[in-house]
């Protein structure tokens, strides 16, 4: 049935069994937070829960509880890392709003004033750079 | 200084006082809900704390815990009472990352398959139609 259940075979389930690699920045009991490969602005993370949730609609509210702390903390982080004038944080659920990996994620996209964001899905992010953001969005958080 | 602070006379923070009016259709002890008159899809709709925080940026984590859970509960009410296939949420910090009321708030856009969003400040909608979307989407969250 389209719009519902989780495929445990999404790419960020991979990221989370470790068996596809992603340039990690945070990771709690509960929580992962890694760099976007396709970033709409410099710096762009996501950050997941480690339970099975296709999405907000699904998602046991103690999943998001824990989730929404690592939210905040990196929106934080990630304005100071890359010098930002704002942050947009986005949350999409189902095709039609915008998700396309079906695992809950939360878009936390630093701003700077007067530059546009790029397309969702746009071109793949060179690994050097992602590796560099992910040390200085790391630093922020004092990880 | 630009940036940063709270000021009491923001709009959200006129609505919370009942200076102004609104379409509601949640509230408890800390949390306000209520349609936004400039949505960006039919039933768009508006969460809010009661407490003064400008953005996720300088709000109490306590804030947003209350905060979640009524986020989650008027998504799921919402794809229901609007027949939408997804729903859209946004959370804007700072002017460049597109936040124009200085109150925390998340944006929660019921969304239809082929069917984009409106910019962000668009048209006012009709009275009329704001008070019925808020009647559907009260009767789906069961207030």
């Amino acid at each position: 049935m389209s719009g519902s259940g989780y495929d445990d075979n999404n790419i960020f389930a991979k990221i989370l069994r470790g068996e596809i690699p992603s340039h990690r920045v945070y990771e709690d009991d509960n929580v992962f937070a890694f760099m976007d490969v396709m970033p709409q602005a410099e710096g762009h993370t996501l950050v997941i829960p480690k339970t099975a949730s296709r999405n907000i609609l699904d998602a046991d509210p103690a999943t998001l509880a824990t989730l929404i702390p690592v939210v905040q903390k990196v929106a934080v982080a990630a304005k100071k890392a890359f010098d930002a004038d704002g942050v947009t944080i986005m949350q999409f659920n189902e095709a039609p709003a915008g998700q396309s990996v079906f695992h809950l994620h939360f878009h936390i996209v630093p701003r700077k004033d007067g530059i546009a964001m790029k397309p969702h899905s746009g071109t793949m992010e060179d690994g050097g750079v992602l590796a560099a953001n992910a040390e200085k969005l790391k630093a922020a958080l004092g990880q």
